[in-house]
């Protein structure tokens, strides 16, 4: 049975600057650089309920991305300063869903989602373990450190 | 009306080299050097019709990314040699959609698509000039320079 | 002649965390991320004297690096807070070079230096306006954005 | 005794074309985005001798960048072909430094170096082998596969 989401408590929001590496020619920012957002408010996310990468390691495990999508809105420009809102949509068994909107004050600039499965240090599926569910499925305990 | 695309002749294929620096520590290339790969696949498509940069230049448009997905399959590795095969999936007044398959030998390790719409330098849509549309229909017919 | 720098009121520090995207399979942070640092605490340091890019945009004008170096001592890891302190080392009629130390608490992990050239949107090289000299020569007048 | 090297047969040429990520709001490579040039130039200085990421893994060994410069001349440009002439410059009994120049055509963009050093799984120094000290001296033994 897959475990219940509340929405509220399982949105996080991640500041960060456009750093000017990320832009392209078109004097944007690249659309790759988006995923780039999305892992550092996922792993945010995480650290604010207190999972770090230490965690994980300390299991041997990892989380990789086996499926991303952005719709691209408007473009995102260097230095401006976003938000990337990032809510838990998913929990199954080996794997979670993210669900990211890339804000600019109000205005969405990109919304997009990933899909991580939980793998050992041979990439074999694994079950996440109960503990671990128990805190995707919490708010935030940690005080947001933003950017950094 | 939507012009008829040829599957077999709206296809090519880039081979590329993945770098040390697309990797990760998980060892595995990094997810979003897939968009880099889509995004140098697409650039070998259009230049084996004739379309360079500069085509796009001189009209003062740009083609950017409106919407990506990919789907992860099997980790590609480092000096892994791969093959992205790159096919025109749908063609549109104003955008048009470009699908890839990320090969190692028979292997596909990720597939995905992008949305790419035609605007101009104010980032204003338009439409798909008719001479394009020709060329974007047609066959390759430039030589493959693999990599470069 | 040269304009006095004062090297105390000359630094700043940036403060910023590494992102899994910027390690390597050797399981740190890949070398050339180093330059990406290096790159968002130099604007951090301009912005924190009021200096942004829509300052220089406003001139046409860009600081493109024309040098850079850096001596790596120790690795930094996924998750790690960095600290990159920057200081303006020189201040030339049309170029200014900057160094810049990262800081692991107080281990320093690597050491830098990059030299910007004032050009013209053709890359002309431009001399650097006495009134932006004066702004660099000058303490800090913006609070610290940690990150963002 | 450090061995002699033998400028003609210690260079390589590694033709690589610019991609559209690798650029910046400038419309010009991003001052970053030359050292994987460097990097992917050397590995494949490395290849044409034989050696391969798998030749180091298989003895647990690690050739990390600690010493990085750039000199930048002119800028690179979307979709330029560029040739990185890479040479052995010199090779210590732990380390070994390479020397590289950028040219589009006969016009150099770009000249560097970077000092690597041989270190174990655990980042501790190591004396490079006599065997690969042979194969480093060698010249070419591998064809070009340019680009991959």
């Amino acid at each position: 049975m897959q475990p219940k989401i509340d929405p509220t408590s399982a949105t996080s929001s991640h500041r960060l600057r456009v750093r000017f590496c990320e832009t392209d020619l078109m004097g944007i920012v690249h659309h790759a650089s988006y995923l780039a957002y999305f892992e550092a408010a996922r792993v945010a996310w995480l650290r604010r309920r207190g999972v770090t990468y230490a965690t994980w390691a300390a299991l041997g495990w990892h989380l990789p991305v086996v499926e991303a999508s952005v719709r691209y809105r408007a473009p995102a420009r260097f230095e401006d300063v976003l938000a990337v809102e990032t809510v838990l949509a998913e929990l199954r068994s080996h794997s979670m869903r993210y669900a990211y909107r890339v804000l600019r004050g109000q205005e969405c600039l990109a919304e997009g989602e990933t899909r991580l499965a939980c793998v050992d240090s041979a990439h074999k599926l694994q079950r996440i373990p109960k503990e671990v569910i128990g805190i995707l499925c919490s708010a935030e305990t940690q005080p947001d450190a933003d950017g950094v």
